[in-house]
This record gives C-alpha cells, sequence and structure tokens, in this order.
C-alpha cells in the first residue's frame, strides 16, 4: 500500500529535518597522528600538487576527480513543481547525490546555480569543473538545457550528461526492448507515439530512432509535430524532419489512432480510455508524468492495455532514472571517457534491459534495488568505449 | 626524527594513489528499500523541495547547507608552490576537506576554479553558493584576495573567510598571547616586526593591532612600510598609517633592532644569526616560511631566542592553520552567523591559546590532535556571535 500523501510528505520533512540533508562527506585516509598529516597534507602533499601540475592527467589516479560528478542545476525544472529555484532544488539534488553514492560509488556534489542565464550556467560550470570527473546537468529547462549540454560536452574534457534527457531515454529503450519481446515485434514495425517535447520527449526520441524504429509520432501541447507545422525551430523542428513518416496532422487523439505504443512525458490525465482503445491490439502505455500519469494503470488496463508503465514506485514498471544514471557514470568515469555517446547510451539500455531474464507485462524492468543493475548499465559503457 | 623529504614525497604520492584521492560523499540517510527512496527522494522530497522554495531560510534545518563548506581557490598561491593553477591546487584542497571533517564535522568540498580573473571568481562564488553554509577561500595570490573576499563578504548572506588571512592570524595571535605571558609583557608595551606583507601579512597586522599591540613595524620586500614610501597602495598604504609608531625607515634588519617579537611569513633564510642578537632581551621567533623557516629554529637559538615557532610539523610549536579554521567555520555554522567579525577571530584565538594549560618556551600552542581544540575555537565564535 502506498503511503497517504500528506503521510509522505510529513515524514519526509521528518527525516530531512533529523538528518540536517542527505550527504556528507567522508574521508579516504588516515588522519589520526602528525604522520598522516604529513602526508594527506602539508608537508607531503605539495608532491602531489606538482605532480599534478605538471601532469593534469594524473588527476584520475591520485585525486578525488576519478569518482567526483558536479549535480548541477538552475533549479528551472524541478521534478513536477517547475521553475522553483536553486534553494528548492537542492533537496532534490541532494537525493540524487545520495543514490549516485549508494548505487555506483559516486562521489556526487549538489551544484545548485543563483542564475538562470544559459552563457552564465555554461560559464560557471566551465569555471568549477577542474575538481570534477563528470557533470549531471539537471532539473534545467527546456529549450536552453540543449544548447547547454550540448556547448559543454563540446567545451570541457570530462563527460557532461542531461540526466533528464539521457538518463530517461535509456530507462524507457529497455522498457520498450522488453515491451516489444512481449509483443513479438520488432523495432521497424512498431508504431510509437510520443507525447511532450521539452527535455525527455527529445532525447526519446532520438534514442529510440537510432535504435531502429522508424514510425514515431512526437507531439507537444500543440499536437502532432510535423513538417506541415510552421511554428516549430530548434529541437522540434529538427525532429519534425526525422520523425512523423505517415506524414499525419492533427492532435495526440490523431496520432494515438493505430499506435502500438504510446510514451507519456507530458502532464497528468491526458490521455482518454477511448484514445487507448483507438490503438492497435496489445497496446503498451508508459504513461511518466508525475506524480499523476497521463492514464491511471488501472483505467488503462481496463481500455485493453497490455503493458502499462509509469514513473510511479507504487505501481509496476517504474520507468526511473535512478536505474541507469549511477551506471552510466560510473562506466564513464571507469573509462576515462571525453563524451557519452549515443552508442554507449544504445547499449546501456541493452544491458538495462537484459536484467529482466523473464519479462512480463508487470515486469519489463528491473527495481532499483536490485543487484548489478548499475554495474550492467556500467558494463556496456566501458565496453562501448573499448569497441 | 622527520622523514627525508624524499621518502615522504613518495609516500605521499603513493598514499593518494591508493585512496584515489582523500576525501568521498557518504550517506546521511538510509537508502535500503522503496520506502527509503520514496522519502529520500521522489516522491517525497517535493515537499522538502517546495519548503525551501517558499522558506528558503528553513535550508540550514532540512538541508545540507547547515554543514557545507566550499573550498574555493583559483591556484595562485598554493603552499609554498605558488602559481600552480587549480588542477595542482585540488589535493591541498582536498586535505582542507579532510581536516575539515576530521576536526569539525564539516562537510566541505574543493571548488578549484579554472580562472584566475577577480570579476569571475566573485560571480562564480556567488553563482554556486546556495548548497554552501560557508565560503572558505584558499590559496589566492594577493592583492586580489582582499578585494575577492570583501566583495564576497558584501554580497552573500553566508560567512566567507580567506583562510590564509584570518586562519594563519589568529593562530599567530594565540602564540603571540602565550609569548607575552611567558615573557611577562602586555600587547601594549612589546615591539613586534611582521615581515612578508602579502596576505598573510596584512591580515596577521591588523588582528594583532585589534588586539592592543601598539608597536608594530611591518616589512616587505623592499623594506619598512612606512608613510614615507611613495611606493606603497592598497593594504599595504592603508597599513602604513596605522602601524610604525616610531617612523622608522630602513631594512628588516633595522626594524628587527631593539624589537622583542619577530613574525615571518615570508621566504626562507632573509635572518640572520646577527638580527635576531640585534633584538631586545629573550626575542620570540616567529619563522613560519615553508617549507624553509625565516631562520632556522637552532641558528635562532644559538643567537639567543628564547621562543621560536615555525609552520613546519617536525620542530616545536607549529603555527598551524588546521588549528583554527575547523572551528571558526563550525562555530559560524552553528551560530548561523552573516560574517565572522574581527571580536569573533579575537575570541577564537583567545580561547586557542587557553588550550595551552602551561605555556612553555616549546608549548605555546596545543598539537593538532589534541582534543577540544576545535571545539573551543568553535566556542569563541559562538559566544561572540550571541554577545
Amino acid at each position: 500500500m502506498p503511503m497517504p500523501h500528506e503521510s509522505l510528505d510529513a515524514s519526509s520533512i521528518a527525516l530531512h529535518e533529523q538528518a540536517h540533508g542527505k550527504i556528507g562527506t567522508s574521508l579516504k585516509v588516515p588522519l589520526e597522528d602528525m604522520h598522516d598529516l604529513a602526508l594527506a597534507y602539508t608537508p607531503g602533499v605539495a608532491a602531489v600538487s606538482k605532480l599534478l601540475a605538471a601532469h593534469p592527467e594524473r588527476a584520475r589516479d591520485v585525486s578525488i576527480k576519478r569518482s567526483t560528478v558536479a549535480i548541477v542545476t538552475d533549479g528551472s525544472a524541478v521534478l513536477g513543481l517547475g521553475n522553483i529555484g536553486p534553494m528548492g532544488a537542492l533537496p532534490v539534488m541532494e537525493g540524487k547525490a545520495a543514490l549516485f553514492k549508494r548505487f555506483a560509488d559516486i562521489d556526487a556534489f549538489p551544484i545548485c546555480l543563483d542564475t538562470q542565464d544559459t552563457e552564465e550556467i555554461v560559464r560557471t560550470v566551465k569555471l568549477i569543473a577542474p575538481a570534477f570527473g563528470g557533470i549531471n546537468l539537471e532539473d534545467i529547462a527546456a529549450p536552453r538545457c540543449f544548447e547547454i549540454e550540448a556547448r559543454l560536452c563540446a567545451e570541457l574534457a570530462i563527460p557532461v550528461m542531461h540526466d533528464d534527457q539521457h538518463g530517461t531515454a535509456v530507462v524507457v529503450l529497455a522498457a520498450l526492448i522488453n515491451a516489444l519481446s512481449l509483443r513479438g515485434m520488432t523495432a521497424g514495425e512498431v508504431r510509437v507515439v510520443i507525447n511532450g517535447a521539452g527535455a525527455a520527449g527529445i532525447a526519446i526520441t532520438d534514442l529510440l530512432l537510432a535504435h531502429g524504429v522508424t514510425d514515431l509520432v512526437l507531439c507537444d501541447s500543440k499536437g502532432i509535430v510535423s513538417a506541415a507545422r510552421t511554428d516549430l525551430a530548434g529541437e522540434k523542428a529538427r525532429l519534425a524532419a526525422k520523425t512523423n513518416p505517415r506524414t499525419l496532422v492533427g492532435t495526440l487523439a490523431d496520432a494515438m489512432r493505430g499506435a502500438d505504443i504510446f510514451i507519456g512525458v507530458s502532464k497528468g490525465g491526458l490521455v482518454s480510455e477511448d484514445m487507448v482503445r483507438s490503438m492497435r491490439a496489445q497496446p503498451v502505455i508508459f504513461a511518466m508524468a508525475n506524480p499523476e500519469p497521463e492514464i491511471m494503470p488501472e483505467r488503462a488496463k481496463e481500455a485493453g492495455a497490455f503493458i502499462v508503465a509509469t514513473g510511479r514506485s507504487d505501481f509496476p514498471n517504474q520507468v526511473n532514472n535512478v536505474l541507469v544514471f549511477p551506471g552510466v557514470f560510473r562506466g564513464a568515469l571507469d573509462a576515462g571517457v571525453r563524451d557519452i555517446t549515443e552508442p554507449m547510451l544504445l547499449a546501456a539500455a541493452a544491458n538495462l534491459s537484459a536484467m529482466v531474464t523473464a519479462p512480463a507485462p508487470e515486469k519489463i524492468l528491473p527495481g532499483p534495488f536490485e543487484e548489478g543493475v548499475a554495474e550492467a548499465v556500467a558494463a556496456a559503457i566501458r565496453e562501448s568505449a573499448a569497441a
């Protein structure tokens, strides 16, 4: 039984009050006597400083840079709460840092930026980068998240990933792989509708296309993203040219008619039972809006859905980024890669889907606490990097 | 016996290679099942985020901001190594973060900036401030350290301290208090010479003046800082008007003639035995240049020095900032103060000096591992804040 919301809220606030935040620092070396101090700090540390000043590439051997990730947000798109600013975002970033530690032994630290200006965000992240082995961009609103990520990937020599985009895309693809297997269909023959053309929707579209999905229709709040529309720019204009091969026009309802798979990263309640009924046989519904899904699982099932996934932990098939980001950064840090590439993300999704040994309609993804999830994802990144 | 330098260097590098850096993160809340996840992360965390978005002042109750300190450097004045840049500085900042944790349970994280531009440093620190409860500026060269600290103190609502200035000043004053007690002199009658008018020398001068020292002569590489000089600007010009009451002119040797206390924050070997002999009876020598003191303790003693202190751990009376910065920030974070004020620093020095219950010429400061040092300093800050 899920906890009633008021009770969960109160319990969560009580936990945070009691612990005064969710992460701290810890020592990795002894500091118990003057000899320890001489080795870890002055005068011994001068030798390590000289080494790194001359050979900065040795940082991954002798410094924290081997396992540090900055979790960078501007607080502009936090959970379902929207633009609540950097202080409101802090508890989420702390939680993310805790998950990095718990699942992949990564030392992540929240960097909550007191600006929402693209240039300032890019510049600030570049300036603080030396102590970090990777940058996890988080809860930054579209469309500025696209430019920020692209610029940082180009300008920094450490891996940068906007988790709301690519973490989400990987877990959705992993779920899709198992759903297709249950449906006995291939990526090339399935009809997919994605509703929501923000950070997650754009990245899911790109990754599904890269995986081999060809009949994919993307919708935004105005309906089907198509070459016929004159109001599109940026990422949506780019994808209008790469998706919608049957050149549909119209609403989300029009897009869903005859589709096999619905992927919602939009708003609660947008999908009706009739829309599910209008899909082809054995429809697959990923209704990931939080906290209220695009359609509640029981209603989707009543309308004939074969598989339902949501973003929530109190229903089966939770589509949860925590299955992805710890392992992706662990693999990237281990391999010392400069970039997290699309082939790496495809490999991560494949390994993640394979963690479910016997897929079933109620079990297309592993749970966060199943053993080996982060390691399977990390292995995919390392192997793809070595290939 | 101190370790030979090559051996210490090799041991320190080996330690850093083995541990891959000196600090990591750790969990302050359980994360073992879905219920833990729901409280620490989604969906429960949304309640905490909403709380902080509406009431940011609650951050010290429910977030890491209660105990986080950013250790910010631009790598321009690292130890005795000089301008070795942010990557070379990282091992020192990690060491400092480890000391913060070990001595005051503070969660400090290195922020090594890839810029040495004053405006960029100020702007960057302001932008990353939301997740931090305090800012420790470190190893930033004079004179830009003065402007950076002053601007950040004025513009941020959390305490900011440049440790090379004020941490050093507090431990020097604590040592001075015990040295004066052993000499049976008061602050008002002692003659003090400070050699080195960089970050540390300027701050020591100010704090000693605030403590009641009146006959204080500051020297830089060109000799006595006096109102007669036409080459002075900034902090030196300010202090030329507040020091040197006997209007001396000349060299360091001229300043030391007839002085009681020499405080060196300059370069190795600048003080000769004759210069020590030219001081008044029972001279006190704080030769804190690293790694080579202004005069080696045995030579100072041969020339008649009554008390000798250095910056080194292999001689008695190590003047070490680690006695100060953990407690100062612990007290400031506990009290929730906006600024670390001069009265707080004076109180911290008094409490630190009192940690030595029976001062002796070889024992004017506590050792870093003596129980209660950080707590005594923290208590001074808290009590001064409450006064």
